[in-house]
């Protein structure tokens, strides 16, 4: 069995994170699907998906070690190809991938208590991210 | 055919890289499942799954990138909120993901000889940790 | 259903990455699979999968990123193993994962338009690089 939907969110520009996790069991509670694969794909190359305990100070943490990484004020070479100011978005997401894929049982996501699904928005603008839920299984 | 799994296995704490390889391998031995595509899921926060060559010069070398790009003692604002000392970890293991997926065929995964399958604990103290192996395919 | 592709790829090493957005889509095309994810995986420990805007300028930031994170001409232990000179691979693609899985409907990926799927060459020398690219789905 395959289920396949999408859910629009709009986020407010780089360091944004969001908690997915209850629109994924959602998904999954609608579905006739018990057990198997909940795949959370964000479509667009300057968003990524991972998981994090979601409390204020660890998706700050995270953001400003990706600061470090690929610093939003740097030169990018991506900026010459369109006037585009984020460089910084491309690299951060292409590093974190565009998903994550989370085995189910019982109709229950397999996560840990203080681990949640999220999105991470890489742009320097908001957008509005359309994300693919995906359920494979039985 | 979805076969859902978990093992658990008892870590040192951080730095420490444990090879899935084989029991990923004898869950596919013992299922009736013969090509899919095998997911290793970590439950938790604070460790990764990943492939790396599993012999300790790379493994030394992989721990030591992690410690320059997320410093165990630096200063985490997740450190606030419990008192915990595991900042360094979050960032880590919220970079590295908490998945793998590996594909197989005539019950074989199609890793390269020198590709294990491996769980990064980033945890700074030893965890057991619960690992989910699920199998979909037929 | 399961489909299981192989294809090889000849890069020319470290910085080189392939845009597989095409090869996934044929493969997608040639089966009876409409609804899935499709997973490509690298076989092998010093390269990676994700996806990027595949521009010349956003390529080479990310390859610079790397550089930074993981520079070529530093020391690494794996060196010492067998005389290797490719340390900063392996840590690189085991930070990357060696697989991407995209969601697909009506026989198309579900991508943005601006986001491929790539091959990120780790080595430092050019290889033949076996894919493997495996539908799951209906």
């Amino acid at each position: 069995m395959v289920v396949t939907e999408t859910r629009e969110i709009r986020t407010t520009g780089q360091g944004d994170v969001r908690d997915l996790t209850a629109v994924v069991a959602d998904v999954i509670a609608a579905s006739r699907v018990s057990e198997g694969l909940a795949t959370v794909f964000v479509v667009g190359s300057t968003a990524g998906v991972t998981t994090i305990e979601f409390e204020p100070g660890a998706v700050d943490d995270f953001d400003r070690m990706l600061e470090t990484l690929a610093p939003r004020d740097a030169d990018y070479r991506h900026h010459l190809r369109w006037g585009d100011d984020n460089g910084s978005s491309h690299v951060r997401a292409a590093l974190l991938g565009p998903s994550v894929s989370i085995p189910f049982r019982d109709g229950k996501l397999l996560l840990g208590t203080w681990q949640q699904v999220v999105l991470v928005e890489c742009d320097t603008r908001g957008r509005s991210r359309r994300l693919v839920i995906q359920l494979l299984g039985g």
